[in-house]
């Protein structure tokens, strides 16, 4: 479900005109226990996947995390992945969180912890929190949304996004961040 | 105990170069179970205090919460008061988190249900949380640092706020903010 | 919606036998940042509401919990309640959560800052947390469940509550509760 | 640190008679985004470690969850393994938290996500969450306590755990747990 939420997402996102880079957990060979980038001491000797996916998510303007919710918590998948990276990397951005989940609460509970989380990264989240209930009748599996409520959620939460990063960006070129 | 917290950041504000407006929940008689504001048809209906401090809340460009604990929870007199005004007036602003406790864990229990409230309040908090833990060691009944750790603690969350707050600043008076 | 929520659940709980008497923060004089009975250091100069509302938790075998939420928090008029009574008034004993909202997720985030605050109130919360999405089509005025999710919904919940309920209680019968 | 934390509350649970079988995330092949256990269908083409486990956690009639924090959330590691039994293995049992940190706040943050998650698993947490700031100086390398808060702090939570425990397990074997 997680894929089809991203591709609904992403498309969103394209069409109002952003650059996407999709992380997928499933396919980044991050495993557990191994060391975040910031623990090497030389990053040429840190995987390469991980470095590129790192200049990656430097270069971002804003960061989008679609969540599902395992047991009311961030999916360890989840998490994982954002842990490998520094918290500078992150820093002084805004991010959005769009949540899902197959019964009626759309990973709301998971969304209070990932605020949580997001906050600590740096990567501050905006007001808006979108979340899919019954996200199996509300995506098709091309990502295509099949309710009525989906584009203008999106659209939403794109919106407030487009803010926070467009003043954040401006104000980090011209004054750089804080120690 | 929270009076000292706030006097104490409340000087390290003004030292920053900040115009402070301090709202201290037992000097306002907000009551518990009365209406907020947004829900009076006419505004000139509603209690005259309220009235002015939303005022003043809406000329702000940030916000800083100096929280207690209880039961792990926010203090209620807290989140009762901030419940009074409506989410425009907090909106596209940031905020900072000073929570404090008599025991080993400075209030960040209450922190973490705290930065969920004031990001669905739309006043998103900055990733620094300033934790006083055995606050009754660290500042004196007038608002004066005991300890070493407060004065850069203090400055470190400023100078993260300030960021902020100036971004956010720039970007509402060119561009206004989202419906 | 709060009444209608508590009026279900009461005749849901009597239903199944249980003697309930009902704590309604409307209906109980306890005011923002007053003292809590447990800072009274003779219970003769505290309230007599409020030393009769303790005599009555005292007693109660289990609690259940009916919560809106409010800005993705715990309503304050219900916090400031819960926190008037000391711990040991609560210790060893289960509770039940039962939030609800007017929107799609059922009042869920402040469900998650409940179970925390139950947590260290001493009255853990069963795993069921029973959220009510657009109460305001759930249950009618009186109380009635309006769709065929409340009923089955409110056994699930009593049944856990009961099985916990059963234990504590047969066992602070015969091995009291650790100091 | 996790380590250390761990031989330590197993020497205080074994000094309290009770049987300890450790579970540790770095000695257990739980890839991640791998199937749980409930998700075969046939337990026989589940893998053994992971079928062994199961069975131990079901004879378990408690549960001691050693958390670190990462990023204020629960570490992957952890939640992944947790993540991989099914509820029935933990309903109806408690859970005690300990948590550390190396910094000043003992891993509070990610023990309030930890309480929700054990209250979903149906392993209830007990009142008493043991927090452990700067864990580095309170526990040696080989688990043994450095300070004089770490024996009271383990036995004040062993007792409660211990009170749980007995209680839920009377209770299952003469009643049986609700379907």
């Amino acid at each position: 479900m997680g894929l089809r939420v991203a591709k609904f997402i992403v498309a969103q996102l394209e069409e109002a005109q952003h650059n996407v880079t999709l992380f997928d957990p499933q396919e980044m060979p991050a495993p557990l226990l191994q060391k975040p980038l910031h623990h090497y001491k030389d990053y040429k000797e840190a995987p390469k996947w991980l470095v590129e996916a790192d200049l990656k998510l430097r270069a971002a303007d804003a960061v989008v995390v679609v969540s599902a919710e395992y047991n009311h918590s961030i999916p360890p998948a989840l998490s994982n992945l954002m842990d490998h990276f520094p918290l500078s990397s992150y820093a002084y951005k805004p991010s959005a969180i769009v949540c899902y989940s197959m019964g009626p609460f759309g990973g709301m509970r998971a969304a209070m912890s990932l605020r949580c989380m997001l906050g600590e990264l740096g990567c501050i989240s905006v007001s808006n929190i979108f979340g899919i209930p019954v996200v199996q009748n509300a995506i098709d599996p091309d990502g295509k949304p099949t309710n009525e409520y989906m584009v203008p959620g999106a659209k939403r939460l794109i919106a407030q996004l487009d803010w926070h990063a467009h003043a954040m960006a401006t104000h980090r070129a011209t004054a750089g961040v804080p120690n």
